[in-house]
């Protein structure tokens, strides 16, 4: 039996604002650090304790697994990045506000790309894409391999590489990996341990900051579907927040 | 032509305290911090910046790169981390203020442990030896692996794979990889570096917060024995009070 972690970073300027972020960097907001404080209480609570880390190469994951490292004591366990646990690439409406975005082209479209599994938003404007292609943490990527949009299936295409190679292949060596990543990666890799159907995982909204744990066999199936929150009555109040997003006015 | 950087953490209270610290987890200083911002500063003035990270599995060092590469604004580099790179184990003298050894034992045995390459100090107490092989962050090293004491020449030994297989190897690919370790796994590493002998190295004193460059060429010789400081005046008088440690009253 082996223990999979998923932790999705603390709040972030952008989420605070309403704002579509992406694969931008947000700054920290003073409840992002006390939530990564709280959840690395949880997990010592619950005797969780990690022996490596997964963050995407996004500052708000980054930062967010620091804190959980050093509140367990545990700074020095291994730390793997990679670009394929970012969050969902927003593409136009990076940085937008997510209300805007919904009174500007109307409800269905907007849930359509908040929620849908295959439908993309628009694109990048093409300056904005060389920006973030000249980005020095992708200096090792091919051009064409930086999207300039994804919808949710791209996530898992993206995505489904890195769990197999990396995080899979921990947990097979019975290793206790803690993934530290994004609304949109996060639920792209439920969907996959879960088996969802598109309709099953557009319900599917994952809070911040609250430890989210699988027990899985060895063929790496979750005893429980949908794994469990460490703080199950929270993690349901904010899953609920999340759903609402830019849906009131 | 590949560049080499290396950094001594910023201060630690141990540190600051005179002691010994060796392979224990030493609380932060205001000054360790201003240290490593200070680094960042050196780096980014003189273009210098690093792809990748390698740290110790001691918090020092760990939390020293964090802030360099936060202030850099490269928090997503790949980090890696080793126990090849931690300070060297003083065994019984760990934790040991360096002026009150000096007294018990007399300046001649003092320097010996100090400064000798081939004389280890006096070994760990057995309980305090279990307890360290007990730590979780060398759970897969066999324990006999885990040392109750090292010289700098078993310092050197236990580092130099490190050396060859991951930092060398970055080097040979075009990499600018960070080092942030410790006095004595620095020195060691100089010493392979500029083939010092031990009479060389027992001269050798590695400042803490300044990088130190080498410039490589494709045999990864320096160009330039001893490389270069970034602030080569706050080194070397840094360097002289590292000399005089312990060697006062």
């Amino acid at each position: 039996m082996s223990k999979l972690i998923l932790l999705r970073h603390g709040q972030s300027t952008a989420n605070a604002a309403g704002e579509f972020t992406g694969w931008t960097d947000a700054a920290l907001t003073e409840i992002r650090q006390l939530e990564a404080h709280k959840a690395a209480r949880l997990l010592h609570s619950a005797d969780l304790l990690p022996d490596s880390i997964h963050t995407s190469v996004l500052w708000r994951s980054i930062h967010t697994a620091q804190i959980v490292a050093d509140d367990l004591g545990r700074s020095w366990l291994p730390v793997h990045r990679s670009w394929r646990l970012n969050e969902r690439h927003y593409g136009a409406l990076t940085t937008r506000k997510k209300s805007h975005v919904r009174l500007q082209v109307g409800t269905h479209q907007y849930r359509l790309w908040r929620r849908s599994f295959e439908a993309p938003p628009p694109p990048m404007p093409p300056d904005e894409l060389e920006n973030l292609r000249a980005d020095p943490r992708y200096a090792d990527l091919p051009h064409r391999t930086i999207p300039a949009c994804e919808s949710l299936a791209d996530v898992l295409t993206r995505l489904l590489p890195y769990w197999i190679d990396e995080i899979a292949a921990e947990l097979r060596h019975g290793g206790t990996p803690l993934v530290v990543a994004h609304g949109n990666s996060l639920r792209a890799l439920v969907m996959h341990l879960d088996q969802l159907s598109p309709a099953q995982v557009a319900g599917l909204n994952i809070p911040t900051g609250i430890p989210l744990c699988y027990d899985l066999d060895e063929m790496l199936t979750s005893k429980h579907s949908g794994g469990h929150y460490l703080d199950p009555d929270t993690a349901e109040s904010a899953a609920e927040a999340i759903a609402a997003e830019g849906e009131a006015g």
